[in-house]
């Protein structure tokens, strides 16, 4: 397994020091938008302030709490199972209370630690804006703004967008990896394709592949097959078997350590007509141009345009799926997005996904995907490029 | 693969009569709760009334809305990259926006579709209780209720749970796939297992296995291994290699069709102690207490004190779970949860997990996990029963 190679393969985890950085920085932007506190509630701000890396969150029963004070380390707030898996953070004010306890999940613990850390009229930060959702239940969150008369809730969406935006080395070493390990992936997938394949099985299959090169899960995994192109990028594989002249497209997010890739592959079964060939170079030659523009201080709405100058003259008849492309780290999709109305400036340590895509004949797609790192001198692949022609495979 | 035995493998999706059951059964209990319209936002929930299956969720830039109006099928609001594999499920209304468009991001067209299907002074049931949580930006959700001045958000979670606390048929045949899946891979490990193969490689041996044998994903697998006994049963798998002595627990969420299983195996490395030893003996013992105590018509708190009388005379000094079981299905874990304060009343359909777990002396844990459905005249394992004594394996 690539895992052996001790030469190749990050270390999990970071040293202290990243989240210090981490901390410093959100203060920095919390004095800036005036706010006494942080309060989180999701996975990614969970694990970004604590380094907890658990798949425990897919459990809804227990809320966990990360608190961001103006100064000093952050404050855990979590259930009695996970108090022994935050010794192992560099945290070393984490409070736990018994769960699950409905009447009480949290709540007062969690509102006590607020009232130690700021004072009796004070703006908290909590994210409430696009792509933001708060992972405890409303009823809960009303029980405690009641418990902290004459404090505010403030969205706080921009402080971790301008935090999360923007990768650390040790970050990007992690997305680089799972980047290429699944490139190595999709390049041995050729030879495992057979005609007859159930969408299921080439999925289960490509699953198994990624798995046994060194990546930890095969968290996503979406896309089909279609005669002559797929009309959905978002479905689970089907019972159906592939034959000559399908076009196949596979979307994985993956991961290693928690740090995601985002990208896809298209391949046609025996055989592929002209509309499909040439829309699949249209993709590629959108992704050139999309790499081309995503220079420090360009915005993602030049990145798009230029990608969608190319599908334009390539004859696109539409794109459903509303961006191309967007941020990637501990989640699959982070913002921004590259869209004509997303300004916000490339900078270095960006991680982005470039995703054309178009309809090209009516119910046929053709959308490809590869992931960047926006270094000081240009862009960067992180993703082994995909061949510039629509692979014929299983013939 | 298991999958190709077509008599084992139940068929995926279900047919539109489940649905229509499943909404005939919404209305019944939101005329009864004075409900005019739920609105959910989570994907247990959406997909329950949609039947769509999509790990798309893990992005999210995107809500997705489902209304179920007093009377007629639900509506989906979704954003346009889930129109076309909308269009595969059971409704025939389907509402599409642009997306992304952060500016209004659903929150007009989910409006809009609630004015049609509520009067102007409605309740509208929204999730807000113990467990629930609401997956769209806490600002849109405050703009909805602006759009829909007169009308009030109720909490609908006791309508939710009602709902889905008990489940077909059909998706106990998922349920019981799975563990019997997952069972399998379990008792293939021992001869898997050696003495120097890291956490991170048995883990990784262990989801290819799972996949080999017809599972679609892994989603969850946690725990570790420790000399004597582990601490922690919701952490990932470290670098660690296992030797003579230690104690290996995997806790496995693994699906079939959206379904998951929840259980896991504890094994002995090489050589167990007597402590280690009698604590399994005990576990399995309290499991085999609360299958006793799990009859249509007991309480989750019965089965509980069933099992937490074993390991209180087994010599139990704490348990930081807080539960010794829960409900499972569209989630790893759902309601109920075996434990004091929680009297629902157990009734056929249900499927549950036992779970008891104990620390057995000062830094060691044992944890063990069945999953068992509550059939008419009593409970039924899903998996198949763990050995008696504690395996010993790769010596």
């Amino acid at each position: 397994m690539a895992e052996s190679d001790p030469g190749h393969v990050p270390p999990r985890g970071f040293p202290a020091t990243e989240f210090e950085t981490r901390t410093a920085r959100a203060q920095t932007l919390m004095a800036r938008a005036r706010l006494d506190a942080l309060v989180l509630t999701t996975e990614p701000e969970f694990r970004y302030f604590t380094g907890l890396l658990t798949q425990f969150w897919q459990s809804p029963t227990r809320p966990w709490f990360v608190v961001v004070p103006a100064t000093g380390r952050p404050i855990a707030v979590v259930p009695a199972i996970g108090a022994h898996a935050m010794a192992s953070t560099w945290l070393d004010d984490v409070r736990a209370w018994p769960s699950p306890r409905p009447a009480d999940e949290g709540v007062s613990v969690l509102a006590e630690t607020l009232r130690e850390v700021v004072g009796p009229r004070s703006r908290i930060g909590v994210p409430q804006g696009p792509e933001t959702h708060l992972r405890m239940p409303l009823s809960d969150y009303r029980r405690l703004l009641d418990l902290l008369p004459g404090s505010e809730a403030i969205d706080a969406t921009p402080v971790i967008r301008a935090l999360r935006i923007v990768k650390s080395p040790a970050e990007i070493g992690k997305i680089a990896y799972v980047c290429d390990v699944v490139s190595a992936a999709f390049e041995a997938l050729p030879d495992m394709l057979r005609e007859g394949m159930s969408e299921i099985e080439i999925f289960r299959a490509f699953k198994i592949a990624c798995l046994e090169r060194g990546v930890d899960d095969v968290a996503y995994l979406v896309g089909g097959a279609g005669p002559g192109g797929y009309e959905s990028i978002i479905s689970p594989p089907s019972a159906r078997h592939v034959g000559p002249g399908d076009v196949l497209i596979m979307d994985t997010g993956a991961t290693f350590d928690g740090y995601y890739c985002d990208f896809d592959r298209n391949y046609a079964i025996g055989r592929a007509g002209d509309a499909v060939r040439r829309a699949y170079e249209v993709v590629y030659e959108a992704t050139e141009a999309g790499f081309a523009a995503a220079r420090p201080g360009a915005r993602c709405a030049d990145v798009y345009f230029a990608m969608q100058r190319v599908l334009d003259d390539g004859g696109a008849l539409g794109n459903e799926v509303g961006r191309m492309g967007h941020g990637l780290g501990m989640q699959l999709t982070e913002w921004p997005s590259n869209m004509p109305g997303d300004h916000t400036e490339l900078r270095p340590g960006m991680v982005l996904t470039l995703e054309p895509g178009m309809t090209f004949a009516p119910g046929a797609m053709m959308v490809h995907e590869e992931n960047i790192v926006i270094g000081e001198a240009g862009p960067i692949w992180l993703t082994r490029r995909a061949p510039p022609s629509l692979p014929i495979v299983g013939g």
